[in-house]
């Protein structure tokens, strides 16, 4: 079907949920009235031609169903719909696209050709796709019908669509008038629609960029789904770190350090506990912290590749001092000036240089480098957002310089950590191994046997993963782990990335078994990836209520009148001496139920009460944040009892303390 | 006595240890010859001048002598070497000048009016400083008579002296001329002089510098003296942070990072031991630990005053990007362009945003707020020594944000906190109170009271300290505290300083206990001071035998022979599970007692020997590397008392295991 499908072959039944007020029409200006010409005039001439197709031809095609069943059809004529009909009413019913021998298709437009025939549904990934860039056009259909606007972009988007509007004079070419598709058989198919947001977008043109209007929405199949995803949402909402940072006072951000974090007491102490638990793994697993340095001379990220590749992205300076020479000299050259430093955007070329440092022999190996320095990557102001992309992070980043006979066992420690670590953070997660691009560096065989040894030790190691061809980085294949968090959404956080490029760049040697110089593979890997970024992603999934081990808001001690006063400040400096949280809540001015609720709104893991029986039995009276009453114990056993289950880091020290 | 003393007064009976060869002296340049007639002439009519005086006035004065006897003395005539000798021969001796009413005197210069009569020896800061100024002259002396210099400045230093030589054939003034004194009585006074180091120098004149010869030496009253200077000069060097560095592969440091140190696993374990026990005694305490940026607007610079008083030592920058200005029209203004971004060099500014960026009540104070953040500064190449100047460096800083009323009590901590771990640091330490200087700012009556609470703090305290008058910051007083380390030298590492500007600077307030808005306090103050530099003094001070909370070597196992291997290991693992360090020394190519020496010679703290019975046993014979031997302990046993030792921080874990 050499024709495009176009929108207005959606036939509309009526707009649900849009939003859009319903303003007088105006009257259609005349290039709508000449496309509509056009438009009729082809369509005719391509209803004419597929009928006098099917008439020459007279040819039964076979096509092969979902289920492997295989019926005949007439060329030119049957569609994908007509076959979901035979199959089920409900499946013509919730199609919303077909795909015919791989290929996206109209579920109204005549199959050609003997034919594998499949049926795209709103529950795929695929099928949203088309779902919502139909619903992009309804969204277009109104903005020109009922605002006069002219129609830029519409594509959809991860969740939902947009569309880029101009509501100036100008002509926006010939975009409307021509759409790949597939498309809904017809708008009733969306059930719910809600626009979402209203922004300016930019419209990029060789001369001058121009501003349009952009509206964003989100649609459904039923209004229920949509109802349903919009209490989700408000969920989401609630649980979204910057507010929960906001609320909790652990961060805050400041115009004069942008795309910088202030970790306030609480947020250290959350930060603090990710960075000290993946301390713990490193010592039992025999990784080595190091400390190198954050500034470092341009000569060194011209040695790595950085300069060439990863400059604009990097934060250059020139040192102080009278002897400094004019930067302008050197800012647009391709090699730096020799005074030239730059911040760190990554530690892989200072642990280059760590091993490089002295001689090296193979009992060294594998030598396993931790560092959790801080790192700067020039993000454009615009796509900062919270704890999600930041200018300043650290990372839970390590290199491992290992024997390429060390490397199968090394890539299964790195799965066995993310598997520890992803368990007691409560994530479950998904793995993709990214193979070589086109362009890749190095030979082909090293990459086959690497290649070889990631998909093994995934195989091995059980998790469920995919490949994704092409994925891996120039200088070597790769492991990445999304995670998904309580709410379900995904985040990528994880990686092991293999490196044959910085060993050769950095003349890495070390002495092998048998004496002679051999060279090292690197692998860099991330468990947590940005701690910073870990931290927000944490905060969503717990909606603010922390495990115990990561809580800023342990315990609070609350003296049932003036009298404990003495005695709660005791039991506070108890939970202090041990490291604990320990609040105090003494304001005489509220009651005591109204001092327990607000500390369960604070989402305090426990309170201890303490009155006057338990000022002179020394006890404390427990209750945790879910109003569970824990009852009567000494204060000295309950202290040891939490200190245990912080140690351990369960997910419930609620329940079972 | 209105003539200047020259150098040749002093008699040169020979050159002791000097070092210099006697090549033949050149004939004398006319200049000297001329230069020796003036002096003549001048001394004839001096002498002349003091001898009719004398007579003249006929003039009996009152001198009293230290002990506080008075003596009768004749003026223009009496010198204080003459009184020297009535008091005793060996003061006479062993004194280098007097100070007459204060005032430096010459030992040979006649007394002229009652005075106040003192002697310097060499056993003072004083006496070292005339003793040292005049061995100068003895190095210049040679220098022009043997190589035939043009002598340059030439003063005493803390340890020693040197002298700028001209080697060329430029006149360099008449500085070897005129020189104020005092000075020894005769170079016979000198026993023992030794010529340390020759290195350029540089002498500014208006159009160019101009390349001179700098020759350092020391001397001392005795040869006795110099050796015993000599020793401890070995002992020191061998002591040096950096050649332990190297030889414990602590840390190194890299041309493509000057100033910053890369810190190698063992270096970051004693780095990461030293922020623990601050950490621990911030919780101890009451600090709470924050996490600030590293990069900030250059706004917040100028906000603080940075940018006025510390900008060219700062490391500033343009951010990446294309709508970036050119960087040279914003270089030399005396207000940054609104992009420019420099790194902290201090950590005060952010955490008064901290404070700032909601509103704070009484009930909030004292806030103390702790951060380790990386600091940069941009010290001169010439100024970086190891770890002892560096560009990149953490402190444990914290700012202390107090009511007024508050801070006596908040100065007592402070004073203990030093205390606490100075003691278990081991150093002995010495305070002094630095007072307003010329040019303050703010109220008199706020420096008065301010300096009254930190005098008063100091006097509670109990510990030695004085008063440096005039030597406070404009913006506060302050007390600065000097460590000395194992072998008496002293380092300069925490510090106390009141702000009364930063809290005006950035408008701090915090709303009282009546309602009304009230200004807090700001205190600066370290412990430690530069994580960096104290960890640097430590390795020297225990010349590289650490104790056990800090050792990067606190224990080795070694099996007797390879049957006891995998029980070694084992032990090894029971170790690093408990986190302290178990490295293995299975070598079966050496003894065990070459092991057990490599062993103490790498000063592990102990060494766990395994052999048949201990393998059978569950046990380790333990030693010490002073090789003092424990004998056979239970494995778990042994793991739980290290721990112990190593959480209470002793000093000799070796003695009481």
């Amino acid at each position: 079907m050499g024709l495009y499908q176009r929108c207005r072959r959606l036939r509309f039944p009526g707009l649900h949920a849009c939003g859009l007020h319903t303003a007088a029409v105006p009257t259609p200006p005349h290039w709508l009235v000449e496309r509509l010409g056009y438009f009729e005039e082809l369509w005719t001439a391509q209803v004419k031609r597929l009928a006098s197709m099917t008439q020459e031809e007279q040819r039964t095609i076979k096509i092969s169903l979902p289920g492997g069943q295989k019926v005949d059809a007439v060329a030119w004529k049957t569609t994908p719909y007509q076959l979901a009909q035979q199959i089920s009413s409900n499946l013509a019913d919730t199609a919303v696209a077909a795909q015919v021998n791989g290929e996206p298709y109209d579920l109204e437009r005549p199959l050609e050709t003997d034919s594998d025939l499949r049926f795209l549904t709103f529950d795929s990934a695929q099928g949203k796709k088309v779902f919502w860039h139909s619903s992009t056009h309804v969204l277009g259909a109104a903005a020109e019908q009922l605002l006069g606007a002219v129609l830029c972009q519409g594509p959809s988007t991860e969740c939902g669509f947009y569309h880029d509007f101009f509501l100036g004079k100008e002509r926006c070419g010939m975009l409307v008038d021509l759409c790949r598709g597939p498309h809904l058989r017809h708008t009733g198919q969306i059930g719910g629609l809600k626009l979402l947001s209203n922004s300016s977008s930019v419209w990029k043109f060789p001369d001058a960029p121009e501003t349009l209007q952009r509206v964003s929405g989100i649609s459904f199949p039923t209004a229920e789904e949509l109802r349903a995803w919009e209490e989700w949402r408000e969920e989401a909402e609630l649980r979204d770190h910057r507010r929960i940072g906001k609320e909790q006072e652990l961060f805050f951000f400041h115009e004069l350090s942008p795309g910088s974090c202030f970790f306030l007491p609480r947020g250290t102490r959350v930060y603090n506990a990710l960075v000290a638990f993946i301390k713990a793994e490193y010592t039992r697993r025999g990784f080595s912290e190091v400390k190198t340095p954050t500034l470092f001379s341009a000569k060194l990220w011209e040695l790595s590749g950085h300069w060439e590749h990863y400059r604009e992205d990097m934060f250059a300076l020139q040192p102080p001092g009278l002897d400094r020479p004019s930067s302008s000299q050197s800012d647009h050259s391709a090699s730096p000036h020799t005074d030239t430093l730059a911040l760190k955007p990554m530690n892989c070329p200072a642990h280059c240089l760590m091993f490089a440092h002295r001689p090296r022999s193979w009992r060294e190996l594998p030598l396993r480098l931790a560092d959790f320095g801080a790192l700067h990557r020039a993000e454009a102001s615009g796509s900062l957002g919270g704890l999600t992309r930041l200018r300043c992070f650290q990372q839970d980043d390590a290199h491992i310089f290992c024997a390429p006979d060390q490397l199968e066992a090394e890539i299964r420690g790195c799965l066995d950590f993310l598997h520890s670590v992803y368990t007691i953070l409560g994530f479950s997660f998904h793995m993709a191994l990214s193979t070589r691009p086109s362009g890749f560096l190095g030979e082909p065989c090293l990459w086959d046997q690497a290649e070889q040894v990631l998909q093994q030790a995934l195989e091995e190691f059980g998790a469920p993963w995919d490949i994704s061809p092409g994925d891996g980085a120039f200088y070597g294949p790769k492991i990445d782990v999304h995670v998904r968090d309580a709410l379900g959404r995904p985040h990528q956080c994880g990686t092991i990335q293999l490196d044959f490029q910085l060993p050769l760049r950095f003349d890495l040697q070390y002495k092998g078994q048998l004496g002679a110089l051999e060279r090292p593979v690197l692998i860099h890997r991330a468990v947590l990836g940005s701690v910073e970024r870990m931290l927000g992603v944490l905060a969503e999934s717990c909606g603010g209520k922390w495990p115990l081990w990561l809580s800023p808001f342990q315990v609070v001690v609350i003296p049932v009148g003036t009298e404990q006063e003495e005695y709660a400040r005791e039991a506070q400096q108890s939970l202090r001496a041990a490291g604990l949280v320990g609040d105090l809540d003494a304001d005489s001015g509220l009651t005591l139920s109204r001092r327990i609720r607000r500390a369960q709104l604070a989402h305090y893991n426990f309170q201890f009460v303490v009155g006057q029986r338990e000022q002179s039995k020394r006890t404390v009276n427990i209750r945790t944040r879910d109003n569970r009453r824990l009852g009567e114990r000494d204060l000295a056993e309950a202290v040891q009892r939490l200190l245990e289950l912080q140690d351990t880091r369960v997910p419930n020290a609620e329940e079972i303390f």
